[in-house]
């Protein structure tokens, strides 16, 4: 691996979890609970709050209450709203909620794009075109997260000059941010820190945001590779809570309170505290009706003292 | 953090469930199945294997069986069988099975060590003089693996001048090879760094193996940050097994075969047929009767490809 590393000392999290994570759930979460949920969320110390998906009520029952929970929600200084726009009626729904930035999704590979959008990456652009022509006026930031960045599960291989095209595209025709996702958990750090480091360089003036699946249980290395590479913005869920449903038997995206614990041992500044985000993190189970895959909440920060047992016990 | 990496270009796998995983499991595994799946497990490149503890059998009740399981397992070519040894009498019993190597335990802390060996370091440290003194004829291999090296669970930190402390002791003594043991996941990739970039300095001829567990989600995380500092050496456990009795809720060591499809992924030679490693990961849930935490033999290896999915599916 190459010259030193920027290794940035603060980062910022995106909590993705009330979008990314409710998405597939077999339950609805009310509402009210989800306003909640997001209410308790933004005390914690997050940058950004993905709150919501403004798509068909069809195409994500579980976000039909998306104006709902937009207009719901107690806003904060400092945590900005972001939500995730599929088209022109989408964002217009979306920017009469005040959200502070529109998210929206294409992915690097074409058969990905079929499967999950029903777009090839060309038709995404288009739509893009006319969003940003549609969220002008607003002054709302316009991020674009390409999905299967790291890997595609029908295609395999995702070359990296194809991500570099495809982001190409995406800044130039005006997109503010670009969030490069592995979608399936198929990044390793050494790919990571490659392409981090391609973007960074001919980049330097975008922010890019790295949106990680702990699949195949690399989450926490391919976020340190890429931090390593000099990215300091991440994607991640609560409690580990989303997957992907081309994808079965994979496990969620990287959790947000385990990826905070990492990098606050480390050093780094994440803005955000950990212990309130973990009482947050356990009242989940809860709020899901199950058991999710984070273990900082389960085993306790490493900070955490056991009594010493009896020699005798 | 510091300079350019030396980054191995091969690493070598120290397997440790039949040791590290079966101590702790609710369930004696049979003799015959034990010998059974460490047999499965020597024909997949693993360049060691931890096959048991030649502790009193009153101790550790799962590891009874030590010398029928050294004994009756077929020795291959390129395969070191290791075991783990409390003393002379357990130095004697090993070395009469012709064990290629030897692992000792004490603690970096003194609580775990009177907790977990019922002595101080330096009551270690005489013991293992005696056990040199025993093995001395044998040529064989003396390794000694250091508990709480990144934190003790009754402690907490664990500075890193009292490790290297405790490392010159051992070195000094005669031990050959020091494992740096993470026991309760505690430890962070910073600190891992740290301390792996000060010991292959100051110590440049002796062979040091990282030992992580996956408690807080770092293992994965951990091995990437040891390696870039020149570690090639590493403890893994099949499945993910493992744990330890005083950090109740910790999950097991880092897992094999998730460790060996991260590097291979990466590029870096483990040695391991990651496909016939997985195919015993597989048989590990009816060995020992539960599910265990490793995630590519669940979600399949990044090379994994999916049927594109209908499109009005």
């Amino acid at each position: 691996m190459s010259q030193p590393s920027p290794c940035p000392a603060k980062i910022e999290i995106n909590e993705v979890a009330p979008r990314d994570g409710l998405q597939i759930e077999a339950r609805f979460v009310p509402t009210e609970e989800k306003i909640r949920w997001i209410d308790a969320l933004s005390t914690t110390g997050l940058r950004r709050i993905e709150a919501t998906s403004f798509t068909s009520p069809k195409a994500i029952p579980n976000l039909r209450d998306a104006a709902d929970v937009v207009t719901g929600i107690q806003r904060r200084e400092g945590v900005d709203i972001t939500v995730l726009v599929p088209n022109v009626k989408g964002t217009e729904r979306a920017l009469a909620c005040q959200v502070d930035e529109i998210n929206l999704v294409m992915s690097a590979s074409d058969s990905h794009g079929l499967a999950n959008l029903r777009m090839t990456p060309e038709q995404s652009l288009e739509q893009f075109a006319a969003i940003l022509d549609a969220s002008k006026e607003s002054g709302v930031f316009i991020n674009a997260s390409l999905s299967t960045t790291f890997g595609c599960p029908f295609e395999g291989d995702v070359h990296e000059a194809r991500v570099l095209e495809r982001v190409e595209k995406l800044i130039d025709l005006g997109i503010q941010g670009v969030t490069l996702c592995d979608t399936t958990g198929m990044a390793n750090p050494a790919q990571v820190k490659h392409l981090c480091e391609a973007v960074l360089e001919r980049w330097p003036e975008t922010p890019f945001t790295l949106h990680f699946h702990n699949t195949r249980g690399m989450g926490l290395a391919n976020a340190l590779a890429a931090w390593q590479a000099g990215i300091s913005r991440f994607d991640s869920s609560l409690g580990g809570l989303g997957g992907c449903p081309f994808a079965p038997g994979a496990t969620g995206n990287v959790c947000t309170e385990d990826l905070v614990h990492m990098f606050e041992a480390m050093g780094v500044d994440t803005g955000v505290d950990l212990d309130a985000l973990l009482e947050v993190a356990a009242t989940l189970p809860d709020l899901i009706g199950h058991d999710v895959p984070g273990q900082v909440v389960k085993a306790g920060k490493s900070t955490r003292r056991y009594a010493i047992p009896s020699v005798h016990a």
